[in-house]
């Protein structure tokens, strides 16, 4: 099983593209920096992940401590909510990037993302500086400083690049601000042309109404979560429950990121799927942990192997202030393997949020414990995790390059996660073979989605089924019409199984639990 | 059965709002004038109508005139598209309302939704002229109307309203300009303040990127049907589907309304399920026929009665000059009755779309039809349904009510799509009962959405179960401890017929189907 020469993720940008899970956003116009549509096979995974978290959240939510289920109840509400919503959250004044202009390009970029280093060459014997030169950080940021010292080189009359200390690196907003004013831009050619960093918010904003001024401002949400804040009490008076208790949705979010990036990690728009759990104040940290644990659990369960699964404990001095705990649930991606990054993650919130929108709109939040003869204001722990970034960490997870299969690349997902369960396949179509094939799939689609391919070779049918994911392969052949029996193909093993035409349903259903 | 008070409407609105159907959006903060959010129940019903709407089209698509089953696929796009998009489509240049503005109180409204009428008092046995009086068009006009007229009949004196003739009124927009010069605006109280009417476009527009300029404009989708456009050519080259064939998708499409109303009917933010159908050019026809009948069958499928369902045939006249045929499959709405309202549009909108889109993106969206040798631009026929509109037929076709019941006010929806479907109780807190019920619902809850509830009485149980739809409430009662069986209560005749332990999972399957 050799590798083939790209990198992991441009070959699962590739793969995405060539069998229709993620297409870039309004490609035939150029496309839009940050934003991905996803294609037939991608929505197809993308619902099942999302419905596999809200069975297990809402339907058939988890076995609290005590052994009893917890009592979890769904929202879905709007993207655009009451500005002062945003206010309250704490978003309109701090959810903002470090931003820096470049006078010399009109350029703008994320002042924690430029690497600074002073590059050095020689020239007739001599070693001369070229300055402080930067570019940003990343995959590319070697071969973007090498290509700007050239340049800069052949401007100051040739010579030779010396070798450049990487490691020596300095990120721009850890400079003094009289180092900062020596850096030359990363599209620059001289120092001195980068501003010094400035706030930018990262929520889409808009105007709802008639009038297009201040007082008709609104932003899309940049998370889910507030909105089931905004909810509580609503859900509170009419539903019956009480803490502890769950709120969980799963949406649409929106932030506009200066710099997009990792594919489908880090879009401008994008699905998140949050649940707010409500409880009394001592029992805070316990459910945490709980959380914690359950989530990690969780994320195993729907195909990632525990190995690459890492729980980053926030360090006290690091939590926001109103912060009991935080952990970051991480996945080892492609493009920060051997390390990890961000999943989900789950923050003991205390009763921040429900305070903060209690006094800015003036509601009472208190909950009522009639049994207890007491009134707190709940508190709250927040498993927040992405259903764009969960779809990836499906296919990352997946991915299987093998140069021995008829398709190097496959992917393996849980069936149950899946995009086409069945392939369903007449060996020739001819000599009665449709004919059984058809009305085989006219009785499986009912219950799992299926495609039926009556095209090409059999052996081209099982390699573009192994590309999508696809489970199993039944495939109606000449004996099919004398035994009443079919062949079942298993992706993972490439075999196959001769099964009963009547044997077929219970064959699937006992494999689809996985 | 007798008839409460209040109009269905606002029966409506309460009983979504009391047992967690919709919220208003934002409402601690005063609302948000358009805006909504579904709660427990809400989201449980409209994911349901959604899945039903997503099997029916793309997991288990119809079967076409030849008996075979359609091919049809699914998409999820980004809500924020290239700008050219909106250019393409039409949008930027025309999806606007006329809009007036009144100069005595700064209000805004739309032109077309402004009645106006002469209203004459008597004085001293004379009769007088108030002017031209005007009011927005709906259920509130007449009231609003008679007291305007009032306060001027008092500003004026004094006097006697003489009756109106509501069936004399006249639309702001049918008015001749030297007319319209002389209506007192809706809440203006002199002649002549309104200005004439002026484009608005209804769509939200922000900035993406760091910059915000016209570059850098883009808008929200106020429809779902672009996007499918836009992949048109990459879902062909990845999928291996061929006209004729379906691209489905569903998705939150956003539209700043001017007068939101009608609860979730027109609101600002809400749901599509939309889908463009490919085919050869001479076949057109043939399918806009085809998807207004199967269209209207689906409605039926879902609990739509049939004598509240009308299609209604835009006349050639009144047709976009694109379309060679529109018909709106209309609902007997409540703020309709007894006419009918918008609830789909099946569009046959010719290659209308796709040579816009080729236009404006340089790209060419021809289908190569290899077996029949020629080459075209395929025509499309949409059937463009609302989901959130669907969830409000939903309520106002399962609304029922009958005094002789604990809870009068009762939802009738087929047990298929009900939020609940069963509601599982110990007839008393103790005994022995609780345990017995407990373990039927954690079987119960891996298929089905349950509640499980041990307070109040059983009546009061039931009645709630009623008020939220659910289908089955089981019993657990004495004599199960006994006997092993368990009472089943159904919802529509509130009758309880006694089955054995083993064999609910049986019984409920065989009324799920509904």
């Amino acid at each position: 099983m050799s590798k083939p020469e790209t990198s992991l993720m441009s070959r699962l940008v590739s793969l995405a593209k060539r069998r229709g899970f993620v297409y870039p956003a309004s490609e035939i116009y150029g496309g839009l920096n940050g934003f991905w549509d996803f294609g037939p096979l991608g929505v197809l995974l993308k619902n099942n992940l999302r419905d596999r978290w809200w069975h297990d959240m809402v339907e058939c939510p988890p076995l609290g401590p005590d052994g009893k289920p917890l009592s979890i109840v769904g929202l879905d509400s709007s993207i655009i909510q009451h500005p002062r919503t945003w206010e309250a959250s704490g978003h309109v004044g701090g959810f903002a990037d470090l931003m820096v202009d470049c006078r010399e390009t009109q350029s703008r970029y994320r002042a924690d993302h430029i690497q600074c280093i002073e590059v050095f060459y020689e020239k007739a014997g001599e070693t001369k500086s070229l300055g402080l030169l930067s570019a940003m950080e990343g995959d590319e940021f070697e071969a973007a400083l090498a290509k700007k010292a050239k340049r800069l080189i052949q401007k100051a009359g040739g010579g030779e690049l010396m070798p450049v200390d990487l490691k020596a690196a300095v990120l721009f907003t850890n400079m003094a601000k009289d180092q900062q004013v020596l850096v030359i831009g990363p599209d620059a050619e001289t120092a001195g042309t980068l501003t010094e960093p400035r706030m930018f918010n990262l929520m889409f904003s808009s105007h709802a109404g008639v009038f297009q001024d201040e007082d008709s401002k609104v932003y899309l949400r940049p998370e889910t979560a507030q909105g089931i804040f905004l909810q509580y009490k609503n859900i509170i008076d009419t539903s019956r429950v009480k803490p502890p208790f769950g709120v969980a949705q799963v949406g649409k979010s929106f932030r506009n990121e200066v710099t997009p990036r990792n594919f489908i990690f880090r879009s401008r728009e994008f699905e998140q799927m949050e649940m707010e759990f409500f409880c009394a104040p001592e029992d805070g940290m316990m459910w945490y942990e709980f959380w914690v644990a359950e989530r990690m659990r969780w994320w195993e369960s729907v195909g990632c192997r525990k190995e690459n699964l890492y729980r980053h404990i926030i360090p006290e001095d690091e939590l926001s202030h109103y912060s009991k705990g935080t952990s970051d649930i991480e996945y080892r991606w492609p493009f920060t393997t051997p390390n990890f990054g961000e999943l989900e993650g789950v923050a003991y919130r205390t009763d921040y949020d429900l305070k903060q929108h209690s006094e800015f709109s003036k509601q009472t939040l208190d909950y009522i414990d009639q049994e207890g003869g007491r009134r707190y204001v709940p508190h709250v722990v927040e498993p927040a995790s992405g259903l764009t970034r969960g779809v990836l960490l499906l296919l990352a997870e997946g991915y299987q390059y093998d140069e021995s299969r008829a398709s190097p690349e496959w992917l393996k997902i849980k069936p149950s996660l899946a995009p086409i369960k069945i392939g369903i396949f007449p060996l020739v179509n001819k000599d009665g073979m449709p004919e059984v094939a058809e009305k085989l799939y006219m009785d499986l689609r009912r219950t799992y989605t299926c495609q039926y391919d009556a095209k090409q070779s059999i052996g081209k049918r099982y390699a573009r089924m192994d590309e999508a994911g696809t489970p199993f392969c039944i495939t109606v052949d000449g004996d099919t019409l004398k035994d009443q029996t079919v062949t079942i193909r298993n992706r993972d093993t490439a075999t196959q199984e001769r099964v009963s035409l009547d044997k077929v349903r219970a064959y699937i259903a006992e494999k689809m639990v996985e």
